[in-house]
């Protein structure tokens, strides 16, 4: 009889280029949710349409008990109660968070894993004590070089038995706006989103931001746990160290215009002006513009920008027009950042699908 | 060019054997999520985790402007406002909800349909007036004999396009228990789940319960809309006129023990006594028992049941010790209630995949 994780938790793999999706993919379809498109309306994402990616099981912490332990390159250990964080100075920061998978299961070869399309997304208000707060409450070494978090969160990736845990470089880890939260848009934050406490790294993709967070140990060398060195890396060969996933690159999305149909959420519209909003980002620079294209990319113009008062780190508002005529067609949308950066027809394809960005595509269909 | 919603709104269809799971069905999974299954130990299912099957788009409605229409075979037509809903007599009912199509994944042939495996369920704590209040301030007329209710909801299914509609028998519209609920959990509802005034019809699946309500019209012939007779009927043939989906059958689901790992979803524990623990329900008649199996369902023990406090329309929480030894494993739940429905091997296939209730399985290895 088989009885070693590694017998049943297997390697990562791509699909094969017929293959549809699996039912392994659908049952993290099933639990981890997107943001349903429409819901890019919202400044912030009304609580339950946040997306949400959840590597093992949510765990079910008592509030009374629960503590933070920060240990390691430190003067002092700490152990802080949820009263207690909640007693220090806080501050509250609307962050745009994505998870680096996002938009996975368009590529080609598709990297078998959560299969998110492009609503891997949403927007909230994070309250809670800023990390730096603590970190310098503990007093961290000049030897240290990575702090980790660790989550209460437990299960098994590749054969690896772990809690979910990830290293951050000690100059990040005291960037002004990284926060421990407890609240989520002014309320405690909902068991599914890391109740009691979570980490927060604005502009960091999903992974940074560990949920259920029991634990920061400061160390005095690079962090080569699971997380940080085997998952959540760039790679196009299977061997290759790969460059580890951070900053969350350039997207636009579209909220599809008109109505859809249930089965295959193809969108129908009346001919005439069509007015068209969404919303774009970048946290790897301030962005600079969104292109519009009515022609599946063949032309593009410039979108109009809502204004620019979410703070760095939340997505910014789009809008534009387009005269629809009836006939089949296909619009696309992507952002631009002020260096430079945007979003390629190839989306960045790598092994794990991670910080890929294609134009966000979405057919309509005018009906005459 | 295409231009009818016919030609892009096509018929149902079941999936051919080989078939896997398709861009279409992913993208609804995307973003109608179930509930995480570890959600089963919450007597009322955290904001956020409830399962949601939304048919078209989330409405975008102004509680300012929003009323309420009741029309028809009245003897007074009503307009009510929030306020004045509001400030009616209200009733709190806890409600086991669950989705048509729970389960519909696993059938074979596949139903192209929303995905489901088996977490389309949730229990919340609804708040509103009884529908039976408002009918009789219209004054209901004997010749009544539907109530059509239509949401704000609008989109295409099978080349029909239609706001979002359901009828129901005006003896079931005067049932006790049936709400204009406005509240989920205390709260004003979430707009994923109708605000401002969705429809509750206890015992019933899903699509009973319309959300974003905006009219009830009383009418004195049986409805035949589509959501009526043509989705949401129980045919084993495309042409026959098939049964109408209406009480939820039976079903009893288990919280996965152990921890997961995070591709496949399978399990692992360690050898010794595992408590088990989950939930069951049938809108049928009464829970009666639970059954447990640890070997795929060759013998079957009874759980213990917890206390019946929920109320008639909640699910019931049970449990069970399993020995575990060392390999792989199939443990197996069912329900079964007080008139004997209980959950059959084959799930009562039908073409929609609707009512169906295969006992849940879940893979679990016990490492040595």
């Amino acid at each position: 009889m088989t009885t070693q994780l590694s017998e049943v938790s297997r390697p990562a793999r791509l699909a094969a280029d017929d293959e549809g999706i699996t039912i392994d993919e659908l049952a993290l379809a099933a639990r981890n949710h997107g943001m349903p498109l429409e819901a890019l309306r919202h400044d912030v994402t009304p609580q339950g349409l946040h997306y949400l990616l959840i590597h093992y099981d949510i765990p079910h912490l008592d509030p009374a008990t629960w503590q933070l332990k920060v240990a390691g390159a430190v003067e002092t250990e700490l152990t802080l109660s949820l009263a207690e964080l909640r007693a220090l100075p806080s501050r509250t920061v609307r962050v745009t968070m994505e998870c680096a998978g996002n938009g996975r299961a368009h590529l080609r070869p598709r990297p078998i894993s959560q299969p998110w399309l492009v609503e891997a997304v949403g927007t909230a208000d994070w309250t809670g004590v800023p990390l730096r707060t603590v970190l310098e409450t503990a007093g961290v070494t000049s030897s240290a070089v990575d702090a980790v978090f660790t989550g209460a969160d437990h299960g098994v990736e590749r054969g690896v038995e772990q809690d979910y845990q990830r290293g951050l470089a000690v100059t990040d880890a005291l960037g002004d706006d990284v926060l421990l939260a407890y609240e989520m848009n002014g309320a405690p934050l909902p068991p599914q989103h890391g109740y009691p406490l979570r980490l927060v790294v604005p502009g960091w993709y999903g992974m940074a931001h560990v949920k259920w967070l029991r634990s920061i140990e400061l160390i005095e060398e690079l962090f080569t746990g699971f997380q940080n060195t085997v998952a959540y890396r760039i790679r196009q060969d299977r061997e290759e160290q790969g460059e580890a996933v951070s900053w969350i690159a350039p997207r636009a999305l579209l909220v599809p215009p008109g109505f859809p149909d249930f089965q295959t959420r193809e969108r129908f519209v009346h001919p005439g002006p069509v007015g068209l909003t969404g919303r774009a980002w970048s946290s790897r620079a301030p962005l600079a513009a969104v292109e519009f294209s009515h022609d599946d990319g063949r032309t593009w113009s410039r979108a109009r920008l809502g204004p620019d008062d979410g703070g760095r780190w939340a997505w910014r508002r789009w809008s534009a027009v387009w005269d629809a005529v009836p006939g089949r067609h296909t619009l696309a949308v992507r952002a631009v950042d002020a260096e430079g950066n945007t979003q390629p027809d190839d989306g960045s394809w790598n092994r794990g699908g991670f910080a890929n960005n294609l134009p966000h595509r979405v057919p309509v269909t005018c009906l005459s």
